[in-house]
């Protein structure tokens, strides 16, 4: 990343991120920056309720034990002194162990991606916004929906390198199923390493994978594995495989994760009324149980470790069993989930989720209500800030639009209000008096260009304008936005060099025979 | 309403509101109850700096003073030693004289309607939902945008009258634009006082038309004009005309309507950067002066007297003039408003609003920022909760329906959560270990009828079965629902007695010509 500049475009790294000058602004979008929640958290419980969690947590962690699948995570920790049984493959943890270990974790993070600019800080007041991960479907208004393939996959990836709102990728916006699974993780990293800079999240999915990712991590970013180590440079997330299970891969890909110093979220998927209890608080019980013994385990390995407190309970509808987001549940899950990181100091990570078919009113209050969720409780880390529809199962790239507009309202909310003589305008007032307006007095005109939140999505034009244009609604405007952005896109710079080491590397690692697919 | 019940469904009044046996549900909805709000509310500014919008409101109440364009008005004020000019409407007040009588009002406000069941209570935690007021369009997904007539006016007050969500009506739902103006109001009052048992709010246009709704209210009560005066009956919203003015018709209405103990909203329209400064804090420091001065006149007329202090700040878009709703700055705006009423201790009134055209993405994401700025700063009265589009010119039968979805979501999400032993669900999660799942246990079987939030519009089926029911769209679906309310509604108990007097006083008002229709 040291190497001269290459274009006169950009004298320096900074260049990608800032205003081209002779070229024309065909999105208007606040700069690249992370927003710092400003307003005191919304905290649904007491003090004393999150005590009870607690409580609850460590009773589940001492006297029911959670699962290992993974005979070296089970030596760790016998070796610990935990109780691991010898004929089940439960271990149980007392609650001393477990709260020393976390008392180990940092409580703020920082990535640093192969284009150190685009580095993101993880706790206290930071929010990081991340791409959708993991869909098998795409869709857009053009052609439906349809099996992810790895044009739409790099399509998305170009999409988040365009929208200054997205702070990183998290995993396969939409998975590039056309690819063989031995081999779909090695030009899966390659499009996320060569399309875009920004923070990258990987899958724990077996000791090839994460050892792949970290190799080309290293070339891209033309570090070595000592230069990688020193900071944390990418993340992964893992889930408990609820009720009260860690498998083998995420295991695995966690530990090697937090061996070189990166970045673990761990995210139990509590399911209230099917892998959890129906009670609210019974789930996040279970929830945090399922979350701590892992960070336990990787802070035993690693002291200091990065890792995250991951949360996703929600219910299910008990009439179907459908899983539901957005719902006043996930909201109040949500919110207390930001309570209880904060609890044990840890980074925290939720999510903008909702169970809709098409991009409509239900879509968006359900993804709104989770944003809104994720901004009144300060979540640090956002997973599928942008363009998750049906419960994960489909990416949309016109839902993405939506989410980038939203997700720059709430940064926009979250700065200071001015409150200086000048702004509280009384001699304006004095001077517009009670027969005159303010669009044209002094006041307003040296302001009006910057005065207010300027959205790219939204039209306010009146009825009969908007009837004139075409009546086009918010996901046929957003699907020219994705369009443009796609047409406008700029491949962050990446030396030659670099791009046929990682090739060459690839061209190995396939001739190997990737990676295996049985689990 | 004392009279003895005719139907042998009905033995209490109760009976109304609560489910009747051996009939079947259509709708599964929350019940008929106002909200509590049990968060800390959002406070985006610290106490100096609404100690500064108060003193810049001050100081324009001093300085530069409002116009009062009544005469009784400015006489009153000018013997209560205000600073009345005598060349202009304008009144300028000394802060002691507005703080003195300010210091008057009720901090809580119950308003009885001719139900009393349907009794609301504003101030403090609670929350009131009103149906959309004043649009002159309606809209459905049927017949689309029209001149509103009252076939659609009646029909907006049958929901009213059937969702729970909905505490008062506000005004006309829908101008009945087929209605002479002169005897508009007489055949509006009459749908609203027979369609439905709410509480309404009535229009300050005039003498004649609130002089009548006292009237009308009172022979539909069956009351006195003493027994009338002792409660809160109904409301009226007036608007000052920004900036810096109060018209003749509002405050006639309102010194009417406070002599009576009728509550008074003081909402003024600060359109940041066109009818007030473009600085936010600027325009709320408008906005409390125009309000305030409004109050300290209705206080000084009947100490104690009910009100409230509306807000409805939002900015217009710089670049075309038009009025934004749902924004950062409307949210920013309605929280600080709260703050603002807070610190004067009297009720506040905010509003759901957004500026869209079609019921899509942009609608719901204005309209859910909305509505989330009145939950998260606890606004006391709502209006418009229900139904508005366009900002204000098209109130919409399917909007209506999604807004209540969103309205009982945010209702039931103030609902405490319990944390007891049960709830923690260690010795459900011990019986289920890692190997079962909860769907069949017995926490889970013995609570799941009412466990969590049932929606009455969201559909979380899979894409599939989506597909399979006709792939409706949220809009769709409240279509179907809106047109069940309407065909499931049931008119509220009125003798024949009243009707009819009811009906009579209609018939010679009309011969008399009805009210002016020249301001």
């Amino acid at each position: 990343m040291e190497k001269p500049n290459l274009s006169p475009n950009i004298n320096k790294r900074r260049g990608h991120l800032t205003k081209r000058k002779n070229k024309k602004k065909w999105l208007e979008q606040m700069p690249w920056r992370q927003p710092q929640y400003i307003d005191s958290p919304t905290e649904p419980l007491h003090e004393e309720d999150i005590e009870s969690i607690h409580n609850a947590a460590m009773r589940i962690i001492e006297e029911v034990g959670i699962d290992f699948l993974n005979d070296e995570a089970r030596n760790i920790l016998q070796a610990a002194g935990c109780d691991v049984s010898s004929d089940t493959p439960t271990v149980r943890m007392d609650r001393g162990f477990v709260m020393e270990q976390i008392a180990k974790a940092p409580k703020m993070i920082k990535i640093v991606p192969r284009n150190p600019d685009r580095s993101i800080i993880l706790g206290e007041t930071y929010a990081a916004f991340g791409i959708v991960g993991g869909p098998p479907n795409a869709s857009d208004l053009d052609n439906g929906r349809r099996t992810g393939n790895r044009k739409d996959y790099q399509n998305f990836l170009k999409l988040s390198q365009v929208f200054n709102c997205i702070h990183f990728n998290s995993g396969y916006p939409v998975e590039p199923v056309d690819i063989h699974p031995s081999i779909r993780h090695l030009d899966a990293l390659f499009d996320a390493l060569v399309l875009t800079d920004k923070v990258m999240s990987v899958f724990s999915l077996g000791t090839e994978r994460i050892e792949d990712a970290i190799t080309m991590f290293q070339i891209a970013a033309g570090v070595s594995e000592e230069d990688f180590d020193r900071h944390t440079r990418m993340a992964t997330n893992i889930n408990s495989s609820s009720p009260l299970k860690h498998d083998w891969p995420m295991l695995d890909g966690a530990m090697r994760m937090a061996r070189r110093n990166q970045l673990v979220i761990v995210t139990p998927f509590t399911l209230s009324g099917a892998m959890a209890p129906i009670t609210l608080v019974g789930a996040l019980a279970q929830q945090t149980a399922e979350c701590l013994v892992a960070v336990a385990l990787l802070q035993y390995i690693r002291p200091g470790a990065p890792v995250a407190y991951g949360s996703f309970t929600s219910n299910v509808d008990m009439k179907t069993g459908a899983p539901a987001f957005g719902t006043p549940e996930y909201m109040r899950a949500t919110q207390i989930s930001g309570q209880l990181a904060r609890y044990y100091n840890l980074p925290w990570r939720a999510s903008n989720a909702n169970a809709a078919n098409i991009i409509d009113a239900q879509a968006t209050w359900e993804s709104f209500a989770s944003l809104w969720a994720c901004s009144t409780a300060q979540a640090n880390i956002v997973f599928h800030a942008a363009g998750w529809m049906e419960g994960g199962l489909t990416a949309s790239f016109e839902k993405f639009v939506i989410d980038c507009e939203m997700l720059q309202q709430i940064a926009y909310y979250h700065q200071p209000i001015p409150v200086s003589e000048d702004d509280l305008a009384v001699e304006a007032i004095k001077e517009v008096g009670s027969t005159g307006h303010f669009l044209a007095s002094d006041h307003t005109t040296s302001r009006y260009e910057k005065a207010f939140y300027s959205p790219f999505l939204s039209d306010w034009s009146n009825f009969e304008n908007w009837q004139k244009r075409g009546s086009l609604t918010t996901p046929q405007r957003a699907n020219k936005i994705y369009k443009e952005a796609l047409a406008n896109y700029e491949k962050p710079h990446m030396s030659e060099d670099i791009r046929e080491e990682l090739e060459a590397f690839i061209v190995r690692r396939k001739a190997e025979g990737g990676a295996p697919t049985d689990f």
